[in-house]
């Protein structure tokens, strides 16, 4: 058993969304959530007290990219990585899969922008090169020096044992959106080899150790899938490939009816506003998404409705020139620092400008924006009046 | 007369240091100060939150850059400088000569690194072409888009009158260091007119204009120029070239030795930590440079002795290897939020990993340091023992 805990608080009566509080040893995470992503120990052009300051409570870590750079054993000495970057609160890492399995994926299928790929503003770094697939697991090449390495069940739990997040995520293959059945399901039979060898290779008993659903777009296989977490796992994270935003809300639904209630489960790398509605009414307790800080480095900025719409994804574009001469703030029911302290036409200046503080204040403003959306959601579903508030939001 | 006042608070005994303040409409400035420069209406990689946490209380901003973008009546729109950024305390403008002249010199001495240039660490912007210096003014052509301005004594006191700043300067020519005295004497000559025609043109009460000394590394040119401003300003900015350092304190000693006691003296574009003492004690009251943030950015950060000295200018690169693991602070003996929450190990892999964070980290230390050190010079000069601290700063 683990020292990381979780308890639902309220059950909405209409649908499968509920408020719950996972517990672990760097402090309270009050769920509905979502988690900022600090890719290399980092949520870029954000400092943790900014993350503090906006009600922040879990950041997390890319294990792929941390154990590249600096390593585990230097995250190890330094107690952690809540402690190494001076969050001190608590932290998730993945398992390094998804990231040294998405170039492999592109490859095969000649597809360029199949999955999210988080890279610094101006960096122009290559990505992993992926060498082989063995029962084993992945041998890869860095996409930072072409080192060779290998990730594994044993190595990635090990890793993930150093890098010392509350939340860790059991070693999975990823399927891809355009594999048939049978080749979906004989990476699903692979996922589930390797999730009984990453349980038995966890030795720490103060993380919570999520299996990974998968199966693709197939509803057996999904099932299947939820049954064999279900089974083995005290949480759940919610992985793989799906065929379109609605073949997403099914395989959620799908996966979520045959998962036991008391169990925490995270919707791994989603964090549209919509796929939060949609995840959270279909019992899904945790999110993570770079979209917040990526969109933030390009200008583009959250805002409620009426401005705001399903349509537009809740979206503006601040180096529009018609911001100039803007006094407004970038939302206008929007309580966070920046939209308390400054001007639409300013933050337009520093983008025209270049200047790294605008890359600050939209980042800001857009995961304040979905803090403050998580915390409306979790007092809807206090009230039991989600359904009434997912309207309100959705229009629908 | 203009609403901005200053007050010599304690003068020292042995040397011409003194403790000041500056009363401006945004609020008060203690001198000796050191101004971090805002050059487009933002400290890079910091907010006027960072700004005021160290305790900075003044920022200088770049009227030529401003000019260019986002243009003076847009930030007049907005209330003027210190509230289109959102910092609300005081602020200074420069005149916009030094900008415009700094290619023009270049290209006639075939020189290439010899003035100050600002610029966002990944902007590769050209500079502005200077097209001809007449007794009017200086034509020119903007480094973003080519398009032809006329800076004149009049229209940069206009555009410092509408971006509002609390200190402005009047506008000068810039001799080169290389110029013969014949030269050196006819560009004073010019700056002297100028300097008159800006006075001249002001209009508003509430900003305290300063009039730039000039006269190359010549005394008998500084003593006039000194003498002129004197007569003319309630207050002077010491401007132009010089040859060596040892010559920009004689230059600074010639200089305050001809100015009314009670005027405040500020020394543009210097900020050097030796620097800041040697004009200190020859009666400099304020100091500006971009060095704290550009060295912030490249990851370059001041410490204390005895591992800062004169020699390495109190600095060290956080991105050596043997910083890898260091659990110690940037500066072990620095009281500022980065020093208190940061390991050198973490900022290391920051800056490895090419993540914002890292600049504004290392930024903001080396502006709070220097907020530190001025608050400990003006402590010292109270006491009466300015020149011991300076001593045991200087190891002389």
């Amino acid at each position: 058993m683990t020292s990381v805990s979780f308890t639902i608080i309220h059950q909405d009566k209409a649908t499968k969304a509920r408020v719950g509080e996972i517990h672990t040893p760097h402090g309270v995470v009050q769920t509905p959530q979502f988690f900022p992503v600090g890719t290399q120990a980092s949520v870029k052009a954000l400092t943790p007290r900014d993350l503090r300051d906006m009600g922040a409570q879990l950041v997390l870590a890319n294990t792929y990219h941390l154990h590249l750079r600096p390593g585990e054993d230097i995250i190890d000495e330094f107690g952690g990585v809540a402690e190494f970057m001076g969050w001190h609160g608590p932290t998730m890492t993945d398992s390094g899969g998804f990231q040294v399995f998405s170039l492999g994926v592109n490859l095969e299928h000649g597809m360029v922008k199949f999955l999210k790929e988080e890279e610094a503003v101006h960096e122009k770094e290559a990505k992993p090169r992926l060498n082989k697939i063995s029962e084993e697991g992945v041998l890869f090449q860095s996409h930072l020096d072409g080192s060779s390495h290998m990730l594994s069940p044993e190595s990635s739990i090990a890793i993930q044992e150093k890098i010392g997040a509350d939340l860790i995520v059991g070693f999975d293959d990823l399927e891809s959106p355009l594999y048939d059945y049978d080749k979906t399901r004989e990476s699903l039979e692979l996922t589930e080899r390797w999730l009984t060898r990453s349980l038995a290779a966890q030795t720490r008993t103060d993380q919570l150790l999520y299996g990974v659903t998968h199966g693709g777009k197939f509803e057996d296989l999904r099932l299947q899938s939820a049954k064999f977490v279900d089974e083995h796992f005290q949480a759940v994270a919610l992985g793989g490939a799906h065929a379109s935003k609605q073949n997403l809300y099914e395989v959620v639904d799908w996966t979520t009816s045959h998962i036991s209630l008391e169990k925490p489960r995270h919707l791994l790398g989603i964090g549209d506003i919509d796929d939060i509605f949609e995840g959270v009414e279909r019992g899904v307790d945790t999110f993570d998404c770079v979209t917040p800080t990526r969109l933030g480095r390009m200008g583009v900025f959250f805002v409620h409705g009426p401005t705001g719409t399903k349509e537009n994804r809740w979206r503006q574009d601040i180096t529009k020139a018609d911001y100039t001469h803007s006094h407004e703030p970038l939302d206008a029911t929007c309580s966070c620092m920046v939209c308390k302290t400054y001007t639409r036409g300013y933050i337009h200046h520093l983008f025209r400008a270049h200047e790294l503080e605008g890359y600050t204040l939209v980042s800001y403003h857009n995961i304040a924006f979905l803090m403050n959306l998580m915390k409306e959601i979790r007092e809807a579903i206090q009230d039991d009046r989600f359904t009434l508030l997912k309207k309100d939001w959705m229009g629908v």
